[in-house]
């Protein structure tokens, strides 16, 4: 493929965003449905397609559980289908007017949340995400260009195929949507060169990969970054409830961004505490690493690196830390923290609602597990990713962060007076 | 000034903010005043160094237009206060929870407004926008870097010294704001690199200049661009209010990003209301140059070329096309508008309301002058700018745009369910 053929590619989802940008949600939800009856009926289709990539990749020698994510089934296309079906069930984002104001010469002011426009979208290689994508993105009215992973390819280009044929059918452009045709890892250099056709650039996948965007966009880039997330136990912590919320944290689903990394528990709380919670630690096969007080108070515990304290294992591992006060706690969040989800244990309310305040993160918790930051558990419906940044959106991004506001001002004829 | 400490003001910036995002709305009001305090109480400081300055601007051959922007003055000074002590009885937007609600687990979910952190603001050689500048990002809880033009670094230099100290007089770090102190240009992309101590990257100037900080730039930007606003009046307009209202818009003050560059009059309304107003446009002053169709309703009008529906001229020139249907104008605001502001002049709902869904720019007006577009004029008492772009902020950004949301999450011990 050449170059003049992805440049063409985001002119065509350019000219798609407009009349996607003021279809109504009737017309939007009628497209969703088209697509998961799409996916249905293009099962075989996919499925096969899917096979051709499952082989590839292991021919190519990826891990087990890497053609895991890869393969489709029936009953995975099904959750594909089902999933844009509640994406029609979400409330449309556009149009919404968050607020109008009249101003002391009569002028009414007001914010209406529009689409961005067109949203390039790169993911690794799990095709459902390549359906998730697609609806939200058509639901908040965008035009999207998705580039997953190359192992997928084959998989995303039959599933863009029969979701595109969908939206036709109810009268919107089929250029809503497209996949970059093409494994060629130099097109996504030239598709984050193209300022003025694409709004937003959304990457998802590992820090050297964001990193690698981020100098090379020149297109705004909302990253889904790593989560190096800590649990807090405060002194005068209910122990129980403290106790089940950080094996949740940590042992629900290990390999996930918002699972707990690091332990932090006030001193007055340890000696209580550690010993028997590092038990249950073990007897769920997670190996802990502690610093000198931990060790001293758990003497089997294994010594924390400095290492430990900025590594996102996403695995069966914990780095454990006593701190002398609550400060301490928010001076470590503060260092060694990724920004995407903390959490405090406490009974104490002044110290939750400093914790509230002053954390700097996506998700700020009191009491509750970091594996609920997540657009389903927020009640945002469903997540293009979770946002590590600050900028427009942060924590988890569902419809509303895929649209933007813009002023509308309503007058009567009214000029502006010269201020000389 | 070495490379290293172009990132040690940058580490102190990053220090400053933690204090910054926590301190109260009446301790960062006590700073404002202090600040318009300090500026009158430093007049004869701050006029010394900008003499200087001013010296230097006329030595290197200025425009007198330049150097008039470039000239502090006591009322200037003065007005430079009043503008702190206005910032000051704005609401404070940091703590603010836009929304919290319950999921039917009982977990609570909400979003809370935050500073974004460390803001870099680079801006034009008028000393004025540094206070204003220092007292938007203070109030709003935020640190910030200013890179003034290379101009005005001395008087730059004076006014931040007078407003760092004023605000360490009330207990907030010094280092809440700071003028890079020194004209060499390599230092700003320097800057620009500092992705992690810098949150925010918001330049204003020429289109070469934001479009070099797009492309070098590792952290966010929102880019002050050009304005090139249209006009459009419908079928049936009244005609007296809008030859109000594109007169404002063009002759009240040319020079600005939101005044009117080009008219757009359906082919209904043109034969009543060109004549007339080109007539009142020669009056102004204003040189007119049209379509064929304009030219044959007012001949005497000069030929607009291709290029000048893409001119923003920022003078006394207008550019007049005469489109065949409400849908003409949509496409031809489309086509050459940049997403600042756009009007239309119109007696029809439906279309007023499709106008202002439709057109995709940072400010939408119905029968008002796009001279409006202005942060004080739409209420939200100050402005570090205007966006045109669609992420995080649009159109004037105020207080709000210069924070984020971030989630937070009140539970009462609660733990995530397994999916599998």
């Amino acid at each position: 493929m050449s170059s003049t053929d992805i440049r063409g590619l985001a002119e065509a989802a350019r000219a798609a965003s407009r009349p996607l940008a003021s279809a109504t949600g009737d017309r939007k939800n009628a497209a969703l449905e088209a697509m998961a009856a799409g996916l249905l009926a293009g099962e075989e289709r996919i499925l096969t397609a899917n096979r051709e990539d499952v082989a590839g990749a292991r021919e190519a020698g990826n891990t087990a559980a890497f053609v895991d994510r890869l393969t489709l089934t029936p009953t995975r296309i099904q959750a594909m289908a089902r999933g844009l079906r509640q994406i029609a069930g979400l409330p449309d984002p556009v149009g919404e007017v968050t607020g109008m104001w009249r101003r002391p010469n009569g002028l009414q002011v007001g914010r209406m949340r529009v689409p961005l426009g067109v949203i390039g979208f790169i993911y690794e290689s799990r095709p459902n995400v390549t359906a998730d994508a697609a609806g939200l993105c058509l639901k908040s009215g965008n035009a999207v260009i998705l580039r997953g992973g190359a192992e997928a390819l084959r998989s995303n280009l039959a599933i863009a195929k029969v979701l595109a044929e969908a939206v036709a059918t109810v009268g919107l452009p089929a250029a809503a949507l497209t996949v970059v045709p093409t494994p060629d890892r130099a097109r996504v250099k030239e598709l984050l060169g193209l300022h003025g056709l694409i709004d937003l650039i959304i990457p998802r996948g590992g820090e050297e990969f964001i990193q690698m965007v981020r100098e090379t966009s020149q297109i705004p880039v909302i990253a889904h970054d790593k989560g190096l997330c800590h649990t807090f136990v405060d002194a005068g912590a209910d122990l129980g409830m403290a106790a089940e919320i950080v094996l949740n944290a940590k042992v629900e689903r290990p390999g996930v961004c918002n699972a707990m990394e690091t332990l932090l528990v006030h001193a007055e709380a340890a000696p209580a505490f550690l010993p028997a919670i590092v038990a249950r630690f073990a007897q769920a096969g997670v190996e802990v690493r502690g610093c000198p007080e931990t060790r001293r108070l758990v003497p089997a515990v294994r010594p924390a690196a400095d290492a430990d304290w900025d590594t996102e294992y996403l695995d069966l591992i914990l780095s454990v830390r006593v701190v002398p006060s609550f400060e301490a706690a928010l001076a470590h969040i503060a260092r060694h923290g990724s920004g995407l989800a903390e959490a405090i244990v406490t009974a104490d309310h002044a110290r939750a609602m400093r914790f509230l305040r002053e954390v700097d993160a996506g998700a700020v918790f009191v009491n509750a597990s970091t594996r609920f930051t997540d657009g389903f558990e927020f009640g945002m419906g469903a997540e293009m990713g979770i946002s590590t940044q600050k900028l427009h959106a942060r924590g988890p991004m569902g419809l509303r962060e895929l649209t933007c506001e813009k002023f509308i001002v309503l007058g009567d004829g009214h000029v502006r007076r010269s201020q000389k």
